[in-house]
């Protein structure tokens, strides 16, 4: 079934436009396709709410050995997507998220593994999320849309899973929002995931992190054009996203990577004095918040923040270190010492429990100015460990 | 001249009903009036434009010896104003907003000192600001008010200071805000100063602090009632000025005061899977944000928000050490560990220069886990250091 919303598949074809390989293709997987599966049956979520059917848009790079022991599951962050790596046609410029990660000779090889990466049902990038027609009203789910927990992202992942046939997960590795679906992938599918590679995550989200997503939530809220999450898709609450993606943008950075990318820079077109002028930090935040309204839903934007703000992964066990006791596989953790999204005690504490349970469990701290996106700014600092980590999996 | 605007003094008038002393008094200054000071001459800004008439509004405890030199100046933070201690009536709950600290017995201690708080122009406080009415037009400034610095807010301090004939401050001491004010006023009148104390503060204002500000600016502009700075005083953009207050109040905490007060409780009121369902940290910000809305003009926060964000010790200076090469008198300085709006490499940036130019400069860094608003929370941290310095300035 082909959801018909403004983020689907739509978007995709249109830009499927060609096969011929460019030279910029050359250092990347190369032309791709997001490809669509569809599930009939009604998935239990964890509200006790049911979802069905299901659309799960995915990307897979590499080809999957014999004995299906290649496959690398990638997962992604709040407003990614399942578009990892190379091209959607050659004339796109941008390249998948994790391009930087995925290709032959790359630290996930394509030469070697087969990777594969879904987005995330909530979202607004082809799989099921509030922009979809609801089957039973036949009109978008809007606000009707169940709330959803990262337990049910990987609950839906698991189904796509299954039906490409993939008995065993070498790694599951993701960064943010991705390091808790690798979480609990490693705790609720034990059987089915080899190892983990939780990157810039945490155990559960503080306070702090809530504190800056309501402010982001309020933000949409105060937006007249957002009506309750019943605006018009072509007219969203533009200035109420924006605003609310500057709130997040501002926490995947540091106080160190914004001095050295702005400093105080006024910018030239204003005067210092003028009620409206505005420092360089000011204009880039702007300019990344505006950018952002025509690339992703409002309302997907919400499930998803609160999806964050209740995760937790000690969440219906009695305690984290019964949570963790079911982790079945080694584990790897990267954090980042500018981090104060997801602070590195965050991710100390479960790897701490782990040790504690005497888990295999391997942590590093990489020293970054990059702040929360330190896992997509600097993977130099990380990729060697990585990579002996995949090799020793690999065997 | 009167300044005729919501927050000024009418309010002070209407409160100042009884000079009856009632039991809750006692341990105060006891009832306080607020005063104000009117200077017919023009200010000349930093901006190079001219502000005037002024009135500077502010309230003195305890009494200003015979050779004038028990004077101490306390300097307010962005939304603080001249009511730092005591009550305004009897039937008054709220002390002045540093009563833990001025008062007889304590470390400002007015049986010994005579303590001068004054609200800074720009304010809405009793001073000269945006809501005050511009005699040129007869009608109130808005954003027809020049933009300020804080050096402007010391220059206008200053004429009070004269007016009340103290020839020499034995200590001009304040937090954040004030904090840069007590630094302007060592580094510009350094023949009327004796000593400066400036606690949680920054010689300048960090591309992250300014990113925060941005984010409360927009905010505000994305209200449809604030419609530039035309609103109706009545009639405030509450909205968006909640929002941007919620912004201010989290730089203002940290995650370790947040996960002691909130952890990640989620309202007794709300299901945890409504799509407005909230938690306690959310109900908190709402609150607090909604409370602000009554007691403060959305134009002042906006000029206020610039000054902060224009704060340059070195401002018309060629370097910092010029700036500071000025300072002709001891400094004591105050961080907190869990600062992260002006975390303590930025006063340490200061303090550092202060003693390459060899200044007394006495500096200590407060492990606290209030934030940025330690200085209001745990003042017994740092009390018994202020109050052995301000005993050897005192002589």
């Amino acid at each position: 079934m082909a959801p018909s919303h403004l983020f689907g598949k739509g978007l995709f074809y249109y830009l499927m436009v060609s096969q011929k390989r460019g030279t910029h293709l050359n250092d990347s997987v190369g032309l791709v396709t997001t490809e669509y599966a569809d599930f009939a049956e009604d998935l239990r979520l964890e509200s006790g709410r049911l979802l069905g059917p299901l659309t799960i848009a995915y990307e897979r790079y590499g080809t999957l050995n014999s004995d299906g022991s290649n496959a690398i599951l990638v997962t992604h962050a709040w407003t990614g997507d399942a578009h990892a790596a190379g091209f959607h046609s050659e004339e796109d410029r941008k390249p998948g998220w994790w391009d930087n990660m995925i290709g032959p000779g790359k630290v996930l090889d394509t030469d070697r593994f087969f990777v594969l990466c879904s987005n995330t049902i909530g979202s607004c990038k082809g799989s099921t999320g509030p922009t979809s027609i609801n089957p039973k009203t036949k009109r978008p789910y809007r606000l009707s849309f169940p709330a959803l927990m990262v337990r049910d992202m990987v609950r839906a992942q698991k189904r796509l899973i299954d039906q490409l046939g993939i008995n065993s997960l070498l790694a599951v590795v993701g960064g943010s929002m991705g390091a808790m679906q690798a979480l609990e992938w490693g705790i609720h599918y034990p059987e089915r995931v080899r190892s983990i590679i939780p990157i810039a995550g945490t155990g559960r989200t503080s306070p702090m992190s809530i504190a800056l997503n309501s402010l982001a939530r309020q933000a949409i809220y105060n937006d007249p054009l957002w009506k309750k999450g019943n605006y018009r898709l072509e007219h969203p609450p533009a200035d109420g996203l924006a605003l609310a993606r500057a709130v997040g943008h501002i926490s995947f950075l540091s106080d160190a990577s914004m001095q050295l990318k702005f400093s105080r820079r006024f910018s030239v077109r204003d005067g210092m004095f003028d009620f409206f002028g505005k420092f360089e930090i000011e204009r880039y935040l702007d300019y990344n918040g505006s950018n952002f309204v025509g690339r992703f839903d409002t309302n997907s934007f919400l499930y998803l923040a609160k999806a964050l703000d209740l995760y937790d992964v000690a969440w219906n066990f009695d305690s984290l270190s019964e949570a963790l006791d079911r982790l079945d596989c080694p584990s790897l953790w990267f954090a980042f010492s500018s981090d104060w999204l997801y602070p590195p005690q965050q991710p100390e504490e479960v790897v701490n429990e782990l040790q504690r349970l005497n888990k295999p469990v391997d942590y590093h701290l990489i020293q970054s100015d990059y702040g929360h996106d330190s896992f997509l700014v600097e993977p130099e600092k990380f990729v060697p460990i990585l990579k002996d980590f995949l090799d020793e999996q690999a065997g």
